[in-house]
């Protein structure tokens, strides 16, 4: 394939940031109306518009759209400013990330018709913005070459709560074809990948031209492409727009742009990405996090006195620690939490203990 | 020495509790305004409601007496109802407890020529009180004798932080002369104390004519004496009590009964009490008090998985603990606590840090 040019492929970026994520992950702070995406952990920012913010130099506000539960669209505006709020498109149940795909498709085609998407988590972390804008525009390049293009980060351990790409032939300066992606392995198949060296973490980007996008959903997933072909030329947000977005939603069933589009495409290019990456998994996965320097990983009003790998988080009452040693303490106004951070994943027996408490507005 | 009668000289007795400590140990439940004594451990009873309720069938409330801090008063008349308002009495500033037994002594002759006194802390923990019951009647009677006559608690650890007492020759059954009272002993002795049974913990409780411990205290206090000897026959809480009080406490030194006075007394018994006795010093000593089949200490609204030896409090926020072993956490509106058990004394760091901090409004 012919080399594209970057620059000019990535002033027609239109990037859509997937926000529909409801994790409990992160209680007591996470919560339904203020899921991860909203909350911050590295500076004054929440994830949501660092992420914003971090491809703002490529594609600013008004070329950017958010996908989102209707419920936290206002949280969304709020923290948005800068983009439109029409731009702002709810989602009346979760359905995960296949239909966001053509919601972004048909919104971006009304800003610009000969758009290339950008579909971006959230709520992920990266260290090294301008590698990512870079490993952008290189994506948005090959896309506009009519590739379904992903990001793949460059692992750093046998990580098995992730999916992974396989990588095929080099196509470009860090740039391969795909082979195929991995759903999360076991840890003798995740070391065998890290040591390989042909594996890389699915970041849960994709970069593709709208046109494309379209007619690939067309042939993989007919009953979507179908409810939502009436958006076309449709205002975002507009209540026609609602009204097609309802019916399709009610109709449909959830399925992932991974499973119901990317592993049936044959031509997926991949762009590796090494740039300081977390998922921001779990409250553990902060500890990977912090300044080299740090500690333990302190917010807000603690006193922190011989304590070592702890996260110790005050949204609330101040937090007193002494003699701690990788344990999480997170506190809020209505609920205090503490674990081994080790065990960080089972924050969900907590939340499941209080759903069946009835204790739901602690959730 | 004749063989005293219980009854007769129990009928006589003036229980006066001790309220006037601060500590800090059990922050952040413990604050300036709810000290310890203020506070519910092991049923809905406080600490002082359970001291008071616990004498109450040898000496109803209305020959009971409280000397509590100033600051202090309002929440004591409070929580017991029953004692006479102006049997809680008030002191400007601690002195320690040596003036306690002079205010106790010149108020109980004002409801009782003959009163026997009886001290008492006010925030000690007993789990058999008729043990404790029995223990007072014969100190009472040994008491009536003219003797000044301490509770010995037969001991089962060799509890460092402890004062003990050296019995002597035996007087009556489970009644001692003293031989010496022994401060916080190091460990090596602490061990060997326990090995010989010859000695007690010191329970801070004593029991003395008030005639003989007004007499004792112009023998080896004179300053103090003479400061409080106007208080005779006046009423107490009145305003002149109040400014003999206020005058005594600005001049006199802060010192307590033992050093002040038992000390110096030749002719002090002690009763062995073996009753299931404990200072309650710190978040540690409640999981020594648990039911034998309780796997936490657990208060207010927690959720516990896999957690064991903990101390888990919530008097504010929902606690949720995952896989703690040995820790204490102590969650308020304003203030959350987390240590291993076994460092609980390390709170005073903490409250240091605070006061440093400026956080006067947390301690």
């Amino acid at each position: 394939m012919p080399t594209p040019t970057p620059t000019a492929a990535a002033a027609r970026l239109v990037c859509t940031i997937l926000a529909g994520g409801a994790g409990t992950r992160f209680w007591p702070l996470s919560r339904r109306d203020t899921p991860k995406q909203l909350l911050t952990f590295f500076d004054d920012r929440t994830l949501l518009r660092a992420t914003s913010e971090r491809v703002a130099p490529l594609c600013p506000p008004p070329r950017q759209f958010v996908v989102t539960a209707a419920r936290l669209t206002d949280a969304v505006q709020r923290e948005l400013p800068d983009v439109p709020p029409a731009h702002v498109l709810a989602e009346p149940v979760p359905r995960n990330t296949l239909p966001c795909m053509a919601l972004a498709a048909h919104a971006a085609q009304t800003v610009d018709p000969d758009a290339i998407l950008c579909l971006l988590p959230a709520d992920h972390w990266i260290a090294d913005a301008d590698a990512f804008r870079a490993a952008l525009a290189t994506a948005a390049a090959h896309a506009d070459a009519g590739h379904l293009v992903t990001l793949g980060v460059q692992p750093t351990q046998p990580e098995m709560g992730y999916g992974w790409i396989e990588r095929g032939g080099v196509v470009a300066p860090d740039v391969f074809a795909v082979e195929r992606f991995v759903e999360k392995p076991d840890l003798a198949r995740a070391v065998a990948y890290l040591q390989g060296g042909r594996h890389l973490w699915n970041a849960g980007v994709f970069v593709v031209r709208a046109d494309r996008a379209l007619a690939a959903l067309a042939r993989h997933q007919p009953a979507w492409s179908a409810a939502l072909a009436p958006l076309r030329g449709l205002p975002p947000g507009s209540p026609a727009w609602l009204a097609v977005v309802e019916l399709a939603y009610q109709t449909c069933p959830a399925i992932s742009i991974d499973h119901g589009l990317a592993e049936h495409e044959a031509d997926i290019a991949v762009v590796r990405l090494d740039a300081g990456w977390s998922d921001v998994g779990t409250w553990q996965s902060l500890l990977g996090l912090r300044a080299a320097d740090a500690a333990n990983v302190v917010r807000g009003e603690v006193v922190a006195i011989d304590c070592a790998d702890s996260v110790l988080v005050s949204a609330g009452p101040l937090v007193a620690a002494v003699g701690l040693r990788g344990v999480a303490v997170v506190a809020t106004r209505d609920a205090v939490l503490v674990l081994p951070v080790e065990r960080s994943q089972d924050v969900r027996a907590v939340v499941d203990e209080l759903v069946r408490r009835g204790r739901l507005d602690l959730t």
